[in-house]
């Protein structure tokens, strides 16, 4: 695909752009900033630009006249590019002094279907696989049982010696085999019990294995369709049409229903004690599965008896609702969850509960011979109610303690950070923040009880990564006013995340905040007003959003999104000073998150949410959750690698670390109260102060 | 126990009874003939005896006056005897000239519960166990799920690598542990697929593992609860004083429901195929079933949640029903079950399909490392609709083929001929006749289709052996008068298997028949006469019984019975051809089956059904499915064993067989046409003449 250069007047500033990017979010991206308010959605008519040369599209709108248009005014929100482009931008839109001329390295961004570097060294050799057989039709001469004549050809054929048969398999055998005239694929798991036939049916099927992966979040169930029969390593790097990779055909996600019982896991383990709760919240989360189950076979064009496996990837407290077992104590002190094993049937080394240091080397399919532990088979889908066939299985992630699941180990993987020679500090920014620090060696992590500022929670106007959310703000230094975009390009509906981290970047840099959080009275702007909570900032007014209120950060707000990330930065420390590094020992600094993908790495600098080091050091995997689910699911030694990982990941409980809470205070101020921490934000701080 | 002498004048025969025994019993046990018709229910008043001497109990009887009983006049049907005794026949019962004073030596009789030397060399270590554990409460400091607690310590006590945990153990385990301030027992299941955990229950329970041990059969099922924790080897030789062992806590047995919907397993497959028909025979054996465990568990005081397994042993055709699986194509050529394999996670060596001369060695407990074939693993006994809790599980036999099945080769494991020096020759005679020649080397079996005239099947009167089935017969050589005995010693409602060797023996030996089987029509009997069906014989007249006609025994019976012990004969005589070897060189004849316990080996070899060998070679092991099935409850060991016996069971296919035909037609003589083979029984016939 080709990439244009954009070049913006009269600052001279340079972008790329891909075809048919939209004009208003280049510029987003490359810090130029167009006035915009109503998000995106062509209303505000305020983000107008004059296309002085090049291939753009844009519709006519009434906001620009036909004499404008004809002069190549268009509004940047509705402009796509489809070539080189020369674009001014207008007076009133103008920063003079930011000639931000200089290349911004973005930082790689790995989606979740881009896994292709992940992969390598590991075969696309999923834990459950279709084996074609003919088998001779039974004589007189030769009329053993049904089952020992597959037996025989299996043998023959595969040469398995640890084979066994699900029980409901043999009660329509005798059917299939005969209808089939004794042609038949076979579907068969294996896990370190040895392998399981779990299907057979008629003629030859061994294209038709598809998966469904799922990141089961506490606020956001993602699930993408895998075919794990047309894939192979050299595949995955081709891209189809709608960006995916050849082995991903449809993906999707949708609000966890679970929700209504509360919006975090403490509510959700509390609403699982009352009669029934536990029931119902298992019921609730299956619901929402089988709603994007049925919304992927749609839109894939593929069979539900051709899903032969789910892998589920969540924290502790998901993964006990998802199965049906009461996460009660994971909330009372010591905190114990019933289960940190993976429901894969997969082997475990050693019995080195927590024990840092262990090896953990890649790219050892076969059961560890000296495997123990107990291990928990998969659990089959329609038991649980899913609506998939008999034999498909449902496969989760291990987790490492009540606060650390499925999701972070899942993370090691999809990210690769547990094969890594060099040290890496993982972040997954969700409701909780959790953190990991190691490489392939070894690997600690914490739980920052972060709280949800970043999903939306705490904050006033604060809501999930959806459409109409706010996820990307710049303010203009001098006039004060936003530039607006929302997800959908839709009016203004809320602040998720991103938009968040923007904001209040935005308002340490245009000196609208102090660095404790807190207004500046004396700026020249209508913009920051006494409201009902204290003082705020209006980023939309009700005429061009969704809301009939003005949308605005309190200070409340910003003292809640301190409180996130000081958790989260103390955090980290705490693990580098338990491993006594420093963060410019760093290699990579993974980003995971659902909102991941449009995180701004200075952005979040300046809050002091990420450590000051070069951009190039960091990594968005986007939903590190699913990318490993997706491993899991293509090759069998994943499942073998994720117990392994989860067994000798070291869980520091920083609840009762001092260390914890003195690094939670000192980062309680914009950027750091240690300033040495962030040279560069303070050098920038002051130069716009 | 002491055993008393007992004396019959005139003609000093001396019998051997046991403290209790019945007088007319061990008349007959010694071959001396008094007259009985009403089966041993004091109502005919004919067997009226003089007790001369010694210790005996009647109660008083119309038919005794009070002047005669004075004198010593009793009812031998009514009388018991405790000590020595001198008893006289009167002059009507008395048959002159014969004095059969020869003290005929009795098989060895093997019931059900005395499996004492069968067990020999194996440990009593059944494949369900139980474990006690106490574990570490958690704290701050120790964490780790429960499940890693339990693996901790489970490892710790036990040192096993392969342990897999049941999903629905780990949805109470929270719960359970804390509210049994974690001491515990885990129910663990051994297999070739490792150890799997499948309860954990609070306490110390070790000293409850039952299970109940299951003969499936067509007409009949049996069943016995076993304690498997207070059991040893030592202790089965023990006797309780309802005469079971000391592992044994009950038996009972009841018809199988599914006789309503077929007699035999034809039909019962036939009716398997209609809309319905599995689901309902299903059920119905396994209404059967529960009533049995209902029963077993009152007469025990156990409780269901106590029971870990059940071990069942059955045809293939009952297997297939019992498990709900379509039997459909065991009737139809080339007669191919869907399984033989056990359902019973058992190890199975090589893939020897029915091949002949694979060794057998006895007394390998541990999985065979080369195992190898598809293992079925055992089935929850919930999921079949078994009233016990979710943890129990069946197991079941592995068969042979299509109609040599489990119980054939539980009757392999229960008799103890699987691991023999010497070549046995195992007659089970029940609805089909399966017969089995081999030693521990090599074993080769077939299905006689010998029809049910043993079960009473084919025959005027024909009855299964139940109460009031005429079981025992003996003709007066002179009078022709019948001394007849019934189960339950209530008036005759019919004639079972044992009786009809009798009375056919008994027409042979005293000329009323002759060796085609058809009634001599010159005797002076009003016993023989012409009635609707042609010639026969009267055994009880309706006023002596409980059915409103004369119970009479038919040509057409007669010919039924020869049709099958024909098929019996000339099936063993296939399996001797087969292997080169003559009766004479058989050490031992096993025979089992329902009606075992009472066939007198005699009047067997008369009508040429068992071969003529010296009496101290047959060993009657009653029901040898049951036997076989307790032995897999005691000893994994066994699991495996059954698994290698059933593979390795050649089955020869009678159906096309030419040498059948010939030995079939060639036995359709009473005894045989080959009057070589029944030297003994030729010499008597010709003296009684």
């Amino acid at each position: 695909m080709p990439v244009y250069t954009i070049k913006f007047l009269p600052d001279d500033c340079i972008a790329t752009a891909k075809e048919g990017d939209n004009l208003l979010e280049i510029a987003m991206r490359a810090d130029v900033y167009i006035n915009a308010s109503c998000g995106g959605n062509g209303t505000c008519g305020k983000c107008r630009v004059r296309v002085m040369k090049g291939e753009t599209r844009a519709p006519t709108n009434p906001k620009v006249s036909r004499k404008d248009y004809d002069a190549g005014v268009r509004l940047a929100c509705m402009t796509t590019v489809h070539g080189e482009a020369v674009v001014e931008i207008p007076f009133e839109s103008r920063i003079d002094r930011t000639a931000l001329t200089r290349k911004r390295e973005r930082p790689v961004v790995l989606s979740s279907s881009g896994s292709t570097e992940l992969i390598q060294g590991w075969e696309i050799d999923p834990a459950v696989s279709k084996r074609y057989i003919e088998l001779q039709r039974p004589s007189v001469d030769d009329n053993v049982s049904d089952l020992r004549r597959l037996e025989r050809e299996f043998q023959a054929k595969y040469g398995r010696t640890d084979i066994s048969i699900d029980f409901p398999v043999l009660k329509t055998l005798n059917t299939t085999l005969r209808e089939a005239d004794w042609k038949v694929t076979v579907t068969v798991i294996e896990t370190a019990r040895g392998i399981e036939i779990v299907n057979v049916e008629p003629g030859n099927t061994v294209d038709r294995n598809y998966s469904i992966v799922i990141d089961v979040g506490t606020t956001t169930i993602s699930a993408q369709v895998l075919d794990l029969a047309n894939c192979s390593v050299v595949k995955i790097t081709g891209q189809r049409e709608n960006g995916l990779d050849l082995c991903t055909l449809a993906e999707s996600s949708d609000y966890n229903s679970q929700i209504r019982y509360g919006e975090d896991v403490i509510s959700r383990i509390m609403y699982a004690q009352k009669k029934g709760g536990l029931e119902k919240l298992q019921k609730a989360v299956i619901v929402t599965m089988n709603g994007l189950i049925r919304e992927l076979l749609a839109m894939s064009n593929t069979r539900a008896e051709d899903i032969t496996h789910i892998v589920c990837a969540g924290n502790t407290t998901m993964t006990h609702l998802l199965f049906g077992i009461s996460p009660k104590y994971i909330m009372l002190a010591p905190y114990t969850p019933v289960m940190t094993s993976g429901i894969s049937g997969a082997a475990v080394s050693g019995n080195a509960a927590n024990r840092n240091g262990a090896s953990l080397a890649c790219g050892e399919n076969a059961a560890d011979p000296g495997a123990s532990g107990i291990v928990i088979p998969p659990v089959r889908a329609k038991e649980m109610g899913i609506i998939l066939n008999g034999h498909a299985r449902v496969f989760a992630f291990p987790c490492v303690s009540s606060y650390v699941g499925g999701d972070i180990v899942a993370g090691m993987i999809g990210s690769g950070m547990f094969r890594k020679e060099s040290v890496s500090l993982y972040m997954d920014i969700g409701t909780n923040g959790e953190v990991v620090l190691g490489n392939k060696d070894w690997l600690m992590c914490a739980s920052c009880s972060a709280g949800p500022a970043f999903e939306g929670g705490g904050i006033k106007f604060g809501m999930r990564a959806g459409k109409g959310a706010i996820e990307q703000v710049k303010i203009h230094p001098v006039t004060y006013e936003p530039m607006v975009l929302t997800i959908g390009k839709t009016k203004p509906a809320g602040i998720c995340g991103s938009g968040l981290i923007d904001i209040v970047a935005g308002l340490i840099e245009t000196g609208l905040i102090d660095q404790n959080g807190k207004f500046r009275r004396d700026r020249d702007t209508v913009r920051v007003r006494q409201g009902e909570d204290g003082y705020e900032y209006v980023i939309c007014y009700a005429s061009e959003g969704q809301v009939d209120r003005d949308i605005v950060i309190t200070e409340v707000d910003i003292d809640n999104l301190v409180r996130t990330k000081a958790a989260i930065y103390a955090g980290c420390a705490v693990l580098l000073e338990h491993a006594g590094i420093s963060y410019g020992e760093l290699e990579q600094v993974i980003i995971a998150g659902g909102f991941g993908r449009y995180i701004d790495v200075e952005r979040a600098q300046v809050i002091g949410l990420l450590p000051e080091l070069p951009p190039e050091r960091f990594v968005f995997v986007g939903n590190g959750s699913l990318l490993g689910a997706r491993l899991f699911s293509f090759s069998k030694g994943f499942l073998n690698e994720a117990e392994r990982v989860a067994r000798n990941m070291t869980n520091i409980e920083l609840s009762n670390s001092k260390s914890f809470m003195d690094g939670f205070v000192a980062a309680m101020f914009l950027p750091h109260t240690d300033q040495n921490l962030f040279p560069g934000v303070m050098e920038r701080l002051k130069n716009n102060g």
